[in-house]
């Protein structure tokens, strides 16, 4: 017979089941016993060819053209896998999650154990790779950052090889954070496109109606969301009137940005509030609304030759 | 008979009125009725010969000459003018308001509606321009953010042409915030001057003795406040000892800056005291403290090549 | 016979040298009455040869070598004497505190007066300096900064002569703050290392176990931790399993970063759970946590090129 624990833990991945953009419950297989659930993910880093800007223009400005040549990344992507990395999983086209950059999205809550089951498939680069995670606690060899002489196996995987990071997600593990290659070829991988987002959810805490995605970054020289440039390239996020919108925002590289929407306010983490919120290279942010604004609006960084260089979406909010 | 609503309203307006340094009751124009106030404000984009440097030089390094040609900006500023853009208001030379970069302050309380009549009088780039607001709800029209096939006339007001913002004083709407352009023309017209302050107070927000408004861009490779580079061409700010005074401060362009103060500290928004604080593009808050230490203070952006590039100014505090 | 505020504050300086990295009561003495406490520091501006990389190489790239004379800087650092400027007080290897870059950590609690006299010895660069303090309260002719025609004597301290600094450590201080050069020459003597940084501690607070200085700048085109590059060069901190760790963090001169450590989050400001925490020039922050995760743990900057360029270094926590 089943414990309380676990019958109440089976009726919450249920409901995690059933909310409308339930990523990780896709990525991400859970078993759960009356002590703690733990979640897996099988994660391959491999490569893809990878368009920053598939429709070939800038629509801001008189649809100036930028050249395929200019757009075309040799990426090397994070993407979610069956048991075993037997079978990809789908790309969930509304949100982009499994397409590449950013990788999936880990899903976690307060209390669980993550193990991530990594393969570096880099057969382009045919470099070392890893996976590094903010947000939870781990012991040294689940760090996956190489330090010479001191790091194990996890912090340099060679192609062709595997390791599994053990993670646990404490009491100070809710939020949004990045993940990403913290081995001795992150400073090539990360403009190759290999990170990602995680989100540890508190243990009471109800998932939203609507959960957007937003990695900033820069690839080729343009910036980015979610490995994007320009609008139409970006998502155009969707929501609306009356449901419950979240934001899960990150950067990673080179850069400081800011996240601002058109149309929207929220309380900043100390309860004042803004629309515009600073952020630097591995910083990252949850912000929740109840929606109320319909109409089409700009999600964009507000430093002015980031947005006029791509990073700048849409967010279209119907009734 | 007038509605206690009314007559409390009128009481307060009056005391707005009162205020030594009430920027928004020369430049917005208000209407109350039982159920809500109306401000209104008449504003141009017009053009002025902006002069980065007026003293011509640089006095903290041996008064270095600032030639005339490096310092001449072909500005277009926001200005404010009388109902029907009839008469420009007057400059109040003490905080420099209306006299070109920032624009005018806009000022509202929250529950207030605000209509902001646009006129585009740009002559000299012949550029369409807009108005876009940060702290406000407002409906998609209202936006003022240019949106190939989707935004209406307010996102790119052409030359000659006007166009109302109507604007809601939300409950989330008070602060300090940025108001700029967002047309088609924005890259080009923000460093050009085109960008101001709103300030929202709360509904029973008493005004402060002082309130200075700090914006922080770049000009013709200068970094600026309000416009100008080097002591004696940015402000001079003025207060007395025991007075309250405010500081309203915006970043807008390229640029990540620090706001820091000399012989001062204050509250960040967690409660923590602070001297420096970080702000980017977009980015912006609201200062308060009692005046209690007399002298003359720098106030400065505490990146090393901004301040010596001219974003620094003077705090004089008197007994 | 003693008042009772006299023998509480004794019995808290015997706390103070009992902890185990008190370096603050080395490097100030301190006089106590029943009123107040006075620390006093004695500090010289002097030369030395800073070797910015001493093993010579960049082990996180397969030992690139970094060429001597790209590295070697002719420092102007702040050091603590002995009272009259006599004896230099010596270096305490384990935190590298008196050795340079940053200077000495300067400390004090909420109520006491400090003392800071200052001695110019830069005979390389002949220079004037001065010393201006975040966190203190003090008159305008403590501030140490030169404002033409304004400032007096603490502002530009010729070579050869000294100044003495009265500083209020008031309701608003605690916390941990910069110091640096403000004088006339500072866009060179604070690349060539003229900042550090002060700690001051609430009316009651305990110190803790260990004490972390962390200065973020750049020498030399190097991002540097300590005015250190690469690891081996950069501190590597210490700790034991239970022990209560402070970071006292800072950044100066151009750049803005992030503070990271692997395997650990803390609160920030608001009480959110986060990892790495952006700060701009000038900015600081403290952070606290419980030691529980032993293991060798990177502390980085999160930008990219930075980490890569030097900003990166070890934390080692011992069971």
């Amino acid at each position: 017979m089943k414990s309380l624990r676990t019958r109440r833990r089976i009726r919450r991945l249920a409901a995690l089941a059933a909310a409308p953009i339930a990523i990780g419950a896709v990525a991400g297989t859970q078993a759960t016993t009356a002590e703690a659930a733990v979640v897996q993910y099988w994660i391959k880093a491999e490569n893809v060819k990878w368009d920053v800007a598939p429709n070939g223009m800038d629509v801001l400005h008189d649809n100036r053209p930028i050249e395929l040549s200019t757009r075309q990344l040799d990426a090397v992507v994070y993407r979610a896998y069956t048991r075993g990395w037997k079978k990809r999983l789908p790309n969930r086209a509304a949100v982009g999650d499994n397409d590449g950059i950013p990788g999936p999205l880990i899903e976690a809550r307060v209390g669980d154990t993550v193990l991530v089951h990594f393969k570096n498939e880099d057969r382009v680069h045919k470099s070392p790779h890893s996976m590094h995670f903010h947000a939870f606690s781990y012991k040294p060899d689940s760090d996956g950052a190489f330090i010479p002489q001191i790091s194990g196996r996890g912090g340099n995987v060679p192609v062709g090889k595997s390791f599994t990071y053990r993670l646990e997600a404490g009491p100070m593990s809710y939020g949004t954070w990045p993940y990403h290659d913290h081995s001795s070829t992150m400073h090539e991988s990360i403009p190759q496109g290999l990170y990602g987002i995680v989100r540890v959810y508190k243990k009471k805490e109800k998932k939203p109606d609507r959960q957007f995605s937003v990695a900033f970054s820069e690839h080729l020289g343009f910036n980015t969301i979610n490995g994007r440039a320009f609008i139409g390239n970006t998502p155009t996020f969707q929501a609306k009137v009356g449901e419950t919108v979240e934001w899960n925002v990150i950067a990673m590289g080179e850069l400081f940005h800011t996240f601002h929407t058109h149309g929207h306010r929220w309380r900043n983490h100390a309860g004042v509030p803004i629309d515009n919120q600073d952020l630097g290279p591995g910083s990252s942010f949850t912000i929740r609304w109840k929606e109320d604004a319909p109409g089409t609006w700009y999600v964009h960084c507000h430093v002015e030759s980031h947005q006029m260089n791509g990073m700048i979406g849409l967010y279209k909010v119907s009734r």
